[in-house]
């Protein structure tokens, strides 16, 4: 099977993945924090060593502010639900966010007296700073951007984000669940407050691991009340991070899959990472030339973009052509909304769908122009 | 290192677990239920495969009834802060209950106009039926009891309470973090409404993996918002189950080994392993004997009570004992609270903590003597 699904999760990962995990689950399965023993000491210091590289590697202030869950849905939840608005609060964000977002921010809004507007991406998916600068205000509290659309692939600049947010004092919130492990982030220069993202995607780390970090302490509700193995005889959730905010058993072999994977992809570099697909991108996005009836969504230039490409073929069905090319040629794209439907109301496409594809670092210039040729045989054939 | 921490965690798992684990990441890393293509529908399947079985395990309607979560914390938050309690609410539960409950309702009394009874055991740990009886009034809402307590080990007699939760038209909420896997429990027999516990302790499988098993709909209201995979064009979460309460990517692989596991657990027979581990509490309770300044507690009684035990020696403060055994005899404890905070009232060992001993399945005879022994040299050294 040739993998073009990594938007949703990276496939494969590479082999130190598989092993940390399995070295965490046969070797020293014990719980970390919970008991002074050896094994529950190892568990202990893989977490904490995952922490410190996070942090160093978003230019965090250290392990501390680095919280683990489930996924970045969780992590979003925790600050976006977790967050102490107020009546009257106003917030900024976009309409191609994820429902990652937009449903915890739905909720937020019905229980309390806060108000959203959503800023329209153009036809290409592009986000216009300027109309950004303008909604912001002085009740804006939080602007809350996804770095990259999961539709559209389109970058969002954090540099001039982070402008407007200094501008009217605002926090700002990112979900870097598109971007983290392929796009330099640095939360210090790029002035993010809470940043959220997946393990599972560039980063190639394992499904069950998600991330919070938080540079400064906004006074975020724990979201989630139980054991920490600190302060037990106290009724609430202790004060110390990341205590505060990870009640329970953490995933061990989980986070020790996601900081073999940093580890992975700190040697391969990012930047190279980067440049890879965006190779593959172009030769994509130059062979959808090709066809005669494909719609191509997202920015025209390249610098704009991530390695994310959305389009429909005008007479096949966007379910049916992923089913087609899942069945007969062996690969892996995703159609439909692509839990974004704000993104797919602007392009108006909630009817048909779109085919969604999007590289990692393992596909090659080879597999890219299979899936072009396939694609020439399915347009042709319909 | 000889274990004895299995009410913190299970180690070692059946090898079976960590290759289950490895084959998803390795070999099937897409995301489950995003996406039609032949690696997501593997996922998936995987996914509902271990949904169905639990559901079968457990006595729970279908697959659909069981939801996956980070950990038994997350659970039990999301059956205890979902909940819809209104004001004037009465909830019935014991002073042995782990933090992953007490906290929660803590915040829930916090939140709302609701009031908790709390059961105190008696010096054994043993949980009165009759207070409970008493304690049930026709506002109760909620039972919510652990099947065991993970200190001293005492089980509740869930046909007892079953019968008061009827008797008053309360709901049953059973945290079986310490017995699923080692003791029967059949939701249709004994009366359980919402069941969570853990996937890593007892079932053998990985951290990373709660489940929460409601038998009937009971407007829960999710804790988390985001993707499901499904309804994308909706703001809020849909209302089919399980994905109204599970929203981002699941822990594929921790769900994949904890399906494992399961299977393990069932070729074992639970009765055989519950046999094995009263065996080895048997015979470590008769070492015991052997101790000068032992203070063991728990029920007297080996049917009252798992596979836990927790004790103090007189001379020896109870993190030096642990830290000993695990120094000097390679041996792993837990020493402290236990995130218990009340049974260690109730018990009066709030000062100086206890030493708590766990056995599973993999524990041998010649383990537990040596473990006497080390106590016994240990005692004499003071």
């Amino acid at each position: 099977m040739i993998y073009f699904d990594h938007a949703a999760s990276s496939h494969p990962k590479p082999k130190a993945v598989g092993e940390a995990m399995i070295e965490a689950v046969n070797e020293y399965a014990a719980n970390p924090g919970r008991g002074g023993h050896q094994l529950a000491e190892r568990a202990g210091r893989v977490i904490q060593e995952a922490r410190n590289e996070l942090a160093a590697f978003f230019n965090a202030p250290n392990g501390k502010h680095v919280w683990f869950y489930q996924n970045a849905t969780m992590a979003l939840n925790q600050a976006i639900s977790g967050f102490p608005f107020k009546d009257g609060d106003h917030i900024v964000t976009t309409a191609f966010e994820h429902n990652s977002v937009l449903r915890p921010l739905h909720q937020a809004a019905k229980l309390s007296g806060i108000s959203v507007t959503y800023i329209q991406p153009d036809e290409n998916g592009i986000i216009s700073i300027d109309e950004m600068r303008e909604a912001a205000e002085e009740h804006t509290k939080a602007i809350i951007v996804s770095h990259a659309s999961n539709v559209t692939g389109a970058v969002v600049p954090l540099k001039e984000v982070k402008e407007i947010a200094e501008e009217v004092g605002a926090i700002l919130i990112v979900d870097a669940s598109q971007t983290a492990g392929t796009l330099s982030i640095d939360m210090e220069r790029d002035g993010i407050d809470l940043l959220a993202f997946a393990g599972h995607k560039s980063l190639l780390g394992p499904q069950g691991t998600g991330v919070l970090i938080s540079k400064h302490d906004y006074q975020l509700e724990p979201l989630v009340h139980g054991g920490t193995g600190s302060y037990s005889e106290s009724s609430t959730q202790p004060s110390e991070w990341p205590d505060r905010y990870e009640a329970g058993t953490l995933n061990t072999p989980g986070i020790a899959g996601l900081l073999a994977a940093l580890k992975d992809v700190k040697k391969r570099g990012i930047d190279e990472v980067y440049q890879h697909e965006q190779n593959l991108l172009a030769l994509f996005l130059e062979g959808l030339r090709k066809l005669e009836t494909a719609e191509v969504f997202g920015p025209a230039h390249l610098h704009q973009r991530l390695a994310v490409c959305s389009f429909r073929l005008k007479e096949v069905e966007s379910h049916e052509l992923a089913f087609i090319l899942d069945e007969h040629y062996g690969m892996a794209v995703r159609a439909g909304l692509h839990c974004a439907p704000m993104t797919h109301h602007t392009l108006e496409t909630v009817d048909t769908g779109l085919v969604r594809v999007s590289f990692g670092p393992y596909n090659t210039e080879e597999e890219v122009k299979q899936l072009v040729e396939a694609l020439i045989e399915i347009e042709q054939a319909f």
